[in-house]
């Protein structure tokens, strides 16, 4: 049977990166694919120790229903510590508590994005984040990026020119997934510009504090003293993904409209693991926690790149100072999704750069590697399989 | 500051029981007003085995990133149950888990209407559906309805006569908020009227398995031999609503696209209660579970209906056969907002009717009374001071 299904959703495509992750559920696979956290960083014992308190004590609250803007004590907890610590979130600022990094990108969308409004983004970006933005019907506008994030001229041509812009969507820090970080100089002319044009920033920050080398490039949303910036963060690649938790911090109306939005989408984020992950900012030590993490990455993000340069010298790559991702450019113009196409079937997943392009027919001749999930012995073996199958390719070309 | 929400968001504001429940969150007040099941009911000893089960032995994929379309094991066992006891879901169709039965209305809504699609509806209905249905710009136009539930003559009228109808939105069992069960026989008539014109039912049932009387009637669903039903239920009335877990069963193709949507959403529900429940589902005795709450409920609905007769002789209501509300009408012509009002000043919450009308502005008769929540001795008291109310207000009257 046909469905008339709505023209927004009709759009729509499951992403490569599903496909791609689907292939990789095959066990023997070397996955390079994903965007997962290291299982070794989940604070599993911790948890469970605070599992079993909730269960015993506080069932009848944890279980139940709740308010859709979030556990009131995660909220503040949450608050405090982006406040604290990084200057988040002034006065004018509430917060709510959101089921992932990715559902405060989906309602940010619904709560300013008209059909045929414009949103403006990094080339390449985060396939998730566009996918979510163009579920509202809206146009999807690339600014040229360079080696330091998103060209500000560029975006102030574009801003005088295109109308009805409602929104900058932008990962300034260890963008996913060009692992590159926007200087503080170009945050602030952003900003500059967002209130000259009467425009919204989305800032999605998940990675910052997976910092592993260079100096400290505070939030687009730590500048904010007009109440221009949305900021997204997530509890994801700091605890745990499956537990679904992130939070929104922007101006109090703003909050309001998304706590509507976040109503009528799912009443209210799992009620327990919010319960449980304020018990755990409160008790334990999530800054040494982090601390951990960022010693496994940085070690597998130095064996990623000592790897591609012994096995894949002919690789062109920066390595980011954080996050989880590692950029690469094929040399002799090869196009990576042929070439992840063909790692594909030397066990080793990768993904092609053109899934992150705003016109995903559009070609690339850059691939994205994870190392925060692969061990030692697959990031070296996944990398002498990529070098391998480049010395293949240049070799077919002469 | 002004900021240009989408006009979609704009419309919509903050439902008038989320208010409601906000007050009631002050503890002296005896709360009626509530949706919530009892937190007697929730397995919480089992559920505590399980979750140290899960976080001992395979907290490294509980805790990690999943697949949209729900934890596979999880999304077999349910379909099972679903086939095996109410013949829902056929060859063609396929289930999705969603962070509850509201996300199921709202992922649907997105997936099948256009702004100015008109959705029809029962009035009263659900308001937390209600407002997933507007936030999509949808005209929701009201069927009326009866103590057999919506009228299938007027149905049949308004499809004739109304351009651009995509979905029938019902929740045919125990409805929210009247307690009023469809029979069999308007079941089929509204399948065959949704078949002819080429219209989707959303069966929304999430309350079917808390029947205290009378006979079962199966669902619409069980009913679809040509995939127009899209059916959402939840485990929030069965287990417990805090971990957010439902799911949708419908057609491959339409499963298709709510994946598409739910991935944009928020990827996919808490893993970590995902694997909780299925195994909750495979080791436990769910039936036994769901026996218990019955009797439970049943008790509360009868004290309910005891007192009212005792204390308030002049209020009008039909017991219903289960579900959890009772559905009250008040004598003389009162209004049930400002009467509600007066009860909140007395220390008791209960749901004016016309929160539950498709123009919130029209005035209702008519309360919502909720007796899963409340002990025994709440039910008494909160009765008691219904029927004081409404003496003081009819002898104001006179």
């Amino acid at each position: 049977m046909e469905y008339a299904f709505s023209s927004r959703i009709s759009a729509l495509q499951p992403s490569a990166i599903r496909e791609i992750l689907k292939v990789t559920s095959n066990p023997g696979v070397i996955s390079l694919a994903a965007g997962n956290p290291s299982p070794e960083t989940f604070p599993a014992k911790d948890m469970a120790e605070i599992a079993a308190e909730i269960f015993e004590k506080r069932f009848a609250d944890a279980l139940q229903y709740g308010v859709s803007e979030g556990y009131d004590p995660l909220r503040r907890v949450t608050a405090e510590r982006l406040r604290e610590k990084f200057s988040v979130g002034r006065d004018f600022d509430d917060l709510i508590i959101v089921s992932g990094g990715q559902q405060g990108i989906e309602l940010s969308a619904k709560c300013f994005a008209n059909e045929g409004d414009v949103i403006l983004c990094e080339e390449p970006s985060f396939i998730g984040a566009l996918n979510a933005l163009r579920s509202y019907g809206v146009r999807l506008m690339a600014v040229p990026c360079g080696p330091q994030g998103m060209d500000m001229g560029a975006l102030e041509r574009i801003l005088a020119e295109t109308p009805r812009v409602k929104l900058i969507y932008t990962i300034p820090t260890f963008q996913n997934p060009s692992g590159v970080t926007m200087p503080l100089e170009s945050r602030r002319r952003m900003l500059a510009l967002a209130e000259k044009h009467g425009v919204m920033i989305l800032e999605d920050n998940p990675y910052f504090e997976l910092r592993y080398d260079g100096q400290y490039v505070p939030p687009i949303k730590s500048l904010d003293a007009a109440g221009r910036v949305i900021y997204c963060g997530s509890y994801s690649k700091i605890i745990a993904p499956g537990i679904r938790l992130g939070f929104v911090c922007a101006p109090k109306a703003v909050i309001a409209k998304l706590t509507v939005a976040k109503q009528v989408s799912d009443v209210h984020s799992n009620l327990f693991f919010q319960m449980l992950v304020c018990e755990y900012l409160e008790t334990r030590d999530l800054d040494a926690h982090i601390a951990q993490s960022r010693a496994l990455y940085k070690e597998k993000l130095e064996r990623m790149t000592s790897a591609l340069r012994e096995h894949a010298p002919m690789l062109d790559f920066t390595a980011p100072q954080g996050g989880l991702f590692l950029w690469c450019v094929l040399p002799g113009g090869l196009d990576g999704a042929e070439f992840c196409r063909r790692m594909g079937g030397k066990g080793v997943a990768a993904v092609p750069g053109a899934s992150f392009l705003v016109d995903e027919g559009a070609g690339s001749p850059a691939i994205r590697l994870n190392f925060s999930l692969p061990s030692a012995r697959q990031i070296d073996a996944g990398c002498a399989r990529i070098g391998e199958t480049l010395k293949e390719c240049l070799g077919e070309r002469q």
